[in-house]
Order: structure tokens, then C-alpha cells, then sequence
């Protein structure tokens, strides 16, 4: 997705037009933008075994739940690359599922790749895997483009209200193009409608702990020339009160099959002020993020606990361009660090899916998406 | 309110005892913690002008509704010391009254001031501006013993329905000793819990973009030796959805007659996710933070908005011991930073004040404070 605007890049990186990419050079490495470094440095790594895949996807090098999806299916890919037997491939999925606990596309795709994969003769599993992690990646290219085109409507029906006055959109960490394969599921519609010449500006919560918000999303925003504004997570609800978000909208991690919506924390809290003030709330999602094995998104769901050092310690730059890491609460300061909340079906207008905007209900997600309902838990196709 | 444990400190400081001290050596000059430097360093300023009063307060060196107020009361004598006019007195006020506009107790105490001066004869006056100004901390230390006295009650009645486990508050941003001239407001409960052997633990909100939260609450609970945990301000609804919090106690910069309150950005995300859970949500507040001359807190009462450098830049302590100050967003992104949000009166459960707790309703706090509705918008007593 980075187009018009240049990207200064610390090493010559062919793929640095997609957040993941395989290298056809090689035919076999996948290469990855490191997100731990921006916005200070674009750097890229070069994932060449499993364990490289398995620490991107654990260390948030790649992060964003669609995107942790397609590098999981191309962990798989390397794995079988030193070796194709079943116990490869059981050891593989494992040691990816382990990685990160909540967003479900990590596993939609493991079970997606194993299903590709298993009973197929092991001299050609490494090109069927292949082939298959790269329909997990184009398909998530298609899905994103087809949120975006639904998803731009709501846009545009504002900005018919407003007289074409600036569009607001509130949006929370970062489910943009570096959080997918390209486009984004939040920013889809936001890039779509900036696209089409719509004046839509985006109020961007910083997201805390990691920061995802004011790093990843603005910088994305900005290479793309959408007009953007930073905000500290304490701040949507006071917009919102006054008038200045005309909607909200996020990504997801996973959703349950009532529509109970797990997203970064503090999506919770946005969309309380959401409802509180009259502010449509929508969430973007790729289908693969939606788990109808589950319907309580609030007991049923694992949300991940992180390490301490994330509250504690922020990495930037200094006046004089020194990347520098500094504590910032007092030494031996006790922390907890959620990495998710859950935002009640409730409180969500409506889900942005490649399928059109669904009612966060079991039913209507059931009558959009027919052939997951019937398969229960087991792996679910697209 | 330092007590058995030792700080750390740059300078000889006697006054130490309290966020902010009348030096009595020289009888004139006003001694203050220098609360931008927390909790890396522990430094004192002495103020001697009022022009560095003025300073100290529009730099948040001092900060926190009540302490505020007796800074500025301070700051007038330091002004009555040069010149002892009505001019001096007009221009004293004037400065002082637009450092801050949010937390009505500057306009309070600067009214208070104005009306102990501007009868007495001149040469009377600096004698008994510095009376009033002891009198403005005496008085703020006195009410936060009493709101301590009387929202103990309410954590000791958590004690009680937990036996005795421990009961879990959350607070935002610092509405402890730093913020007041000793004791706290939102602290004050907690601390005489502590005190009486009830086992309190708090959950710190980091309160960006100053964190205030993470650098200050955590800091002079850990002094005290509360246990607390520190967290993203993004947190507090999850906790609150999974039963971790038994109740949030926060502070105020403004009350208005129906129970409006004004604090800290991000306050209203918390008092929502609380109404939502079914957690109480308690406001601690000495009388002179109530405005009866407003009623409607979200068109009344002025937000003030601050630089953007808040958001982009943040200081820190590296692990060799430098302080440093990084930038964490991209260069050039918008930015902006309301300091207060408003929440309304049917999300809060109950004001805490020296005269017990009130319901958040106009006639609940006119039966309370009596004379101060009688008087009005002009300068309300105690």
C-alpha cells in the first residue's frame, strides 16, 4: 500500500509495497516490514525458517490479526521447506498456535494449512503449501478491497449529510495495511473514500501500551496523504461528546458468532462513548476473523497477557535522531498488561465484513456466512 | 506526606513533608515540588515572585485543582511583597487567573485573596495575604483529613461484603498528596484505609499524556506503601467487565450545581465502563471544586487544550540512569490535547466531601453547602 510518497528504507527491499510478501528470488524466504521499528526506522526482515516465523509473529514484529494469519500459514510453508513429514508439519502448527493466543486468523489459517496440506504426497507439499499461504494472502488483498468498497458508503452517506464537510472517523490501534497483507480492514474504507476525493479525516488513538496507534496508523495515514490526528486514548470520549466524530471504526481480533467483538483494549471504552453519545461504532473484519465456535466473547475468549516492560518502557527518538528506550513508571511500580478487551454485540452498529455490513447478531451472521455455521468448530472455509 | 520511607533528594529541602510549604526561614518565599521531574527525581523550587508562581503553575510544576488554589493564593503575597497596591493586587490576580482555566479553585482562592485584601490598609496587606493564603492550606489539608474520614466508610464497607480480602480501587491521573497541599483528595480514603489495616489496592490509570498516573499516584503510593498496580489507561474497562475493580475514586478540576464533573481527560471513558459494570464510581472533592454558578458541565465549563509536544514527546529514564526525552509519534503528525473531559451527573455515584458524601444533584448539594448558593457566582466561602 505505500504508493505515491517515498519510504526512507534502510536496506534495498523489493517487497516493501505489502506489510508480507514471498520473495520471489528465492522462491522460499517471506519478507516482512519490522513494525517494532516504526515510525522512527522502515526496516525489513527476511523470515527463511519456522522459528524466524514464530518469533516475527511472537515479538510483534508482524502483528495485526490478519496479518498474523497469512505469516502463519508461510511459518508453515518454511517449516515443510526443511522438512515434510506429518510430525513437521503437527510440530510447525504447534509451535505457530502458541505464538499468540487471541486473534483468531492464526489459527483459521494453521487449520486452513493443514487441511491443505496432510494428506498429500510430501514430495509435493512444500509447493501446495506455498500455493496455499499464498491464496490465504491474496484472498486477504480481496477481502480488505471488497470492506472498503462496502464500507466507503457509510463514509460517503455522511459526507452527503455534512455538504461534503470533513468526514471524522475515529479509529483505535492499528488495523490498517500494515496490519493485513495490504489495505488494511479499518482503513479500507478510509483509503477507498480518500481515494474517491471524500475529505475524511481520521482521529487516531494513540494505543497505548505498544503504541500501535500513533506508530503504525498515523504513519500509514500520512504516507498515504490521508489527513490524520493524534490523540491520547483518554481523549475519544470528550471528541465524541462535542460533536467531532461522525463514526468510529476498528478492527477486530475476533468475533464471536453473536457478534461480541475482541479488539485491542480499549475498544471497550470507545465504543461505551460510542453509544453513550450517538456515534455510529463499526467494525471492519475479514471473515476469517470470526469464530462461530464461540459465543460469549467475554468469558469465552482468551485475552492475552503481556510483559510488564510494555507499560513500563517506550522506545523514540531523540532531538538528535537516537533511538533510546526510557522507564517511565517508577522501578519496581507493579503492572498489569491486558492486550485485548471485548466489546459487547451491543454496543457495535454494524460489521464490516466482504460481505456486506451485518447486524452484529448470531442470526444475521449466520444467514452471511452459511457454510461456517455448518461447520462448527472444524475448520472453516472463506 | 512522606513518611516512613525515605526519598531521594536533590537539595536540602525541609519542607518536604507537603506538596507545597510556607518557608518560614525567610517568611516570605513559598517552597513546592517540582512535580515535572517525578518520579525520576525528587526536586524542590522555591518561589519568590510572582512571576515564577505564575510560572509554576502554567508549567504544572505544581498541578492538581487544590494545590493550585494555594499556589495562587501564594503567589498573590509573593506580589503584595513587592508592591502592595490595589494595581499590584489587580495585575496579581489578572496573571495568576490565566495560567490554568479548567479547575475553579485558582478562581476560588484568587477571589478569596482579593477579598481578604482590598480593604486593609497597604502596609497591612502582605501580613494578611500570607494569614489567608496559610489559612487556604490549612483549610485544604483539614477538608481532605475529613474526606478521608468519610469515604474510608464506603472501602470498609467492600472490606466487609469480601471479608476482608482485598479490596481493589481504581483511580485516574493524581489526585493524591502532589495534588493537594497534603493528604489528597481521591486519596485520602485510601491512605486512612491503609492506614487503619483495611488491605486497599489501587489500579493506577497511567493518565496519558502526562501520566500523571504512572508518575505520580504510583509513586506516592509507593512511598506510603499501598500496593498498587500500574495500567494503560486502555485497561480499566476490562478490568472493571471481569470484576477486578470494587470501586473507582478520582478526583475533580470542576463540580457544577447538578454534579457535573470536570476532571482529568479520560475520566468519562472509566465513569461509563463503571455505570456499565455496575461499579460504583466516587468523586473526592473539597467544597472550593464545586462551581454553583454552572450547571451544565459539557457546554459551561472551559477545557483547556495544550501543546501538541505532550503527545509526541515523553521523558523518561534510561537504564544507565540518563533522563531523555524521545519522540513517539511521526514527525509532523496533528495532534490534539484536551486536558479535562466532563462527566455527567447520572454516571457518577456519589461526591465525597468534607461534609459527607452527596448525591450528584443540585438540591443534594445546595442542602450541603448552603451559603455557597446563596452567594452565587461571587466569591463563595467555605
Amino acid at each position: 500500500m505505500v504508493r505515491s510518497r517515498s519510504i526512507r528504507t534502510d536496506e534495498d527491499h523489493a517487497d516493501r509495497g505489502q506489510a508480507l510478501a514471498h520473495h520471489l528470488a528465492d522462491g522460499r524466504s517471506v519478507g516482512v516490514i519490522d513494525q517494532t521499528r516504526l515510525p522512527h526506522r522502515f526496516a525489513t526482515v527476511r523470515l527463511t525458517t519456522l522459528e524466524e516465523a514464530a518469533w516475527a509473529i511472537k515479538s510483534m514484529v508482524v502483528r495485526g490479526a490478519p496479518l498474523i494469519g497469512a505469516a502463519a500459514a508461510y511459518g508453515v510453508c518454511l517449516a515443510l521447506n526443511a522438512d515434510a513429514s506429518d510430525a513437521a508439519l503437527d510440530h510447525a502448527c504447534d509451535v505457530l498456535a502458541t505464538t499468540r493466543p487471541t486473534a483468531v486468523n492464526l489459527r483459521w489459517a494453521l487449520a486452513q494449512m493443514a487441511a491443505a496440506v496432510r494428506n498429500q504426497p510430501p514430495r509435493e507439499r512444500v509447493a501446495i503449501a506455498y500455493a496455499r499461504a499464498q491464496a490465504i494472502a491474496d484472498e486477504d488483498v480481496a477481502i480488505n478491497a471488497a470492506i472498503g468498497r462496502t464500507g466507503v458508503a457509510l463514509i460517503e452517506a455522511v459526507a452527503r449529510r455534512k455538504s461534503d464537510a470533513r468526514v471524522n472517523v475515529l479509529t483505535h490501534c492499528n488495523a490498517g495495511w500494515l496490519a493485513t497483507v495490504d489495505i488494511g480492514t479499518a482503513t479500507a474504507p478510509i483509503y477507498t473514500a480518500h481515494d474517491k476525493g471524500i475529505p475524511v479525516h481520521v482521529f487516531v488513538d494513540e494505543t497505548r501500551p505498544r503504541n500501535q496507534g500513533a506508530a503504525l496508523t498515523a504513519w500509514e495515514l500520512q504516507q498515504h496523504g490521508v489527513p490524520c490526528t493524534v490523540i491520547a486514548d483518554n481523549a475519544g470520549g470528550h471528541l465524541m461528546q462535542h460533536g467531532q466524530v461522525d463514526l468510529a471504526l476498528v478492527g477486530a481480533d475476533r468475533v464471536t458468532a453473536r457478534g461480541d467483538v475482541c479488539n485491542k483494549i480499549g475498544t471497550y471504552l470507545k465504543a461505551l462513548a460510542a453509544h453513550d453519545t450517538g456515534v455510529p461504532f463499526y467494525i471492519a473484519l475479514p471473515s476469517p476473523t470470526i469464530d462461530f465456535s464461540m459465543r460469549d466473547g467475554l468469558t469465552e475468549i482468551p485475552i492475552e497477557e503481556r510483559g510488564p516492560e510494555e507499560v513500563t518502557h517506550i522506545t523514540g527518538m531523540t532531538a538528535d535522531g537516537r533511538i533510546e528506550t526510557v522507564r517511565i513508571v517508577p522501578p519496581e511500580a507493579a503492572v498489569a498488561n491486558h492486550g485485548f478487551d471485548v466489546t459487547p454485540a451491543r454496543l457495535v452498529t454494524g460489521l464490516i465484513t466482504e460481505r456486506g455490513v451485518i447486524a452484529p447478531q448470531a442470526d444475521a451472521l449466520a444467514a452471511a456466512f452459511p457454510e461456517r455455521v455448518e461447520r462448527g468448530s472444524s475448520p472453516p472455509g472463506l
